[in-house]
């Protein structure tokens, strides 16, 4: 089995540091959050430049070059809505530590970027959604199936293709975590990676519980096979239920230094 | 779902306070510990007076009614490998607030404590394994069937039956750990309840490490369908895990207090 996919959520432009430093293109702000969370065990940091409908090809290149080169060619997310912008950054990027990945497509409106990953050997994030949130499993797998034909069409390796089955807030939406969990069951057992915005489940609950709930949640899904998962690494509940269930499932060799690693 | 079953296993004569209650009958030390583990939230408590060779009989009945007597007929866990004791301290027993528990059988040279509990209305936990740890999960459902038909023969509900797969260590069996999932996995598809030796799997990791590797063990065994487990309830971290996974799984209502009910 393969280490856990962490990937850094923390360069997002909804944070007005980083929205600040991307019109004003000072890499400064951005090359710090990157730092730190490389430092706290990223194995790929998420860069979401927004909705960046001016200047995004532009943006997502300079994004990508400033990252790359202070990080030895860290391997990226490019997340914007604005598809030109993903393919622009793609044509600057330096693969040598790992594809790019193409930030998301779903069964709906944003199928096409399966095509944009497929066109550029990248990876691809394929929310199990259309539009909102999918009812039940019949719909999550049935999304699934559409997108992963759509990739091998395409000619994608469906290695490439990294499953989010959603994430659902506990406070509120309880009942359906089961079923969450089941997803990824079955997404596993048909060989497929799978990834999620895993933040989203603690929505709402106390401050002080929040780590928390994302710190087993994580756990617990990565029992039922989740392989990555887009989150704060900086988060140390967090990182210590990832590198704990990574040796409990025998992803990384115990060592009694483990969670220092 | 019901809520995860906190069997508490601090009333155990390998502990010297205890073994001193036990041979001067001084029930303080004994009541003292069985408090601790109710106020942490223990569901049941384990009451291991050890092989008890000599007068088991009177001391499992002396043990049953002092605990009974102080915590409002609490359920408990009759633990010795002296038949007779068991049978005597269910004699005593209160069921108002649950059925003894016969702890325990495996499919070996203690098959015939599932009749001791089926002929005593009690429930038993059948240990997967007959001599030693089982080689693989063949093995363990084997035994398991061979449990299960034995109490079904003699009129137990299945219900009754808590199934240990048998928890084992991480440093030194880290291959083994998924396998054991699987097995929890198995009897939960069957319908079947579950139970483990939880502190077993950190046994040899460095102590600030313990309390982290069980918590994390004990969510990701819960996902897996576990539905109880002997362990301190005095371990803050473990009892966390416990709270939240119950909150993920929906076995509990969820309440920002989750955590201090």
């Amino acid at each position: 089995m393969a280490k856990f996919m962490v990937i850094g959520e923390r360069i997002h432009c909804i944070s007005p540091v980083i929205r600040k430093a991307i019109e004003e293109r000072d890499p400064a702000p951005i090359l710090k959050r990157g730092k730190e969370q490389l430092d706290c065990g990223a194995t790929y940091l998420d860069a979401n430049i927004g909705p960046a409908e001016k200047n995004g090809e532009e943006i997502m290149q300079w994004m990508v070059q400033i990252l790359q080169n202070e990080f030895d060619n860290v391997p990226l997310a490019l997340d914007t809505a604005n598809t030109k912008a993903i393919e622009a950054g793609i044509k600057v990027y330096n693969r040598s530590k790992g594809k790019p990945i193409v930030n998301s497509a779903d069964a709906g409106e944003r199928i096409d970027n399966i095509n944009l990953a497929a066109a550029n050997d990248a990876m691809v994030i394929a929310l199990c959604s259309a539009e909102g949130v999918p009812r039940d499993n019949d719909e999550r797998m049935a999304y699934c199936q559409q997108m992963l034909e759509r990739g091998m069409e395409a000619g994608m390796d469906p290695e490439d293709m990294l499953f989010d089955p959603l994430f659902l807030v506990i406070k509120g939406m309880q009942e359906k975590q089961v079923e969450m969990f089941e997803a990824i069951r079955m997404l596993t057992e048909m060989g497929l990676k799978t990834t999620g915005g895993l933040s989203n489940v603690s929505n709402g609950a106390p401050k002080e519980l929040r780590p928390i709930m994302d710190a087993y949640m994580v756990a617990m899904a990565m029992q039922a096979g989740l392989t990555s998962a887009i989150v704060n690494p900086c988060d140390k509940k967090l990182m210590e239920a990832i590198k704990t269930a990574d040796i409990i499932l025998g992803n990384t060799l115990y060592a009694d230094s483990y969670l220092d690693l």
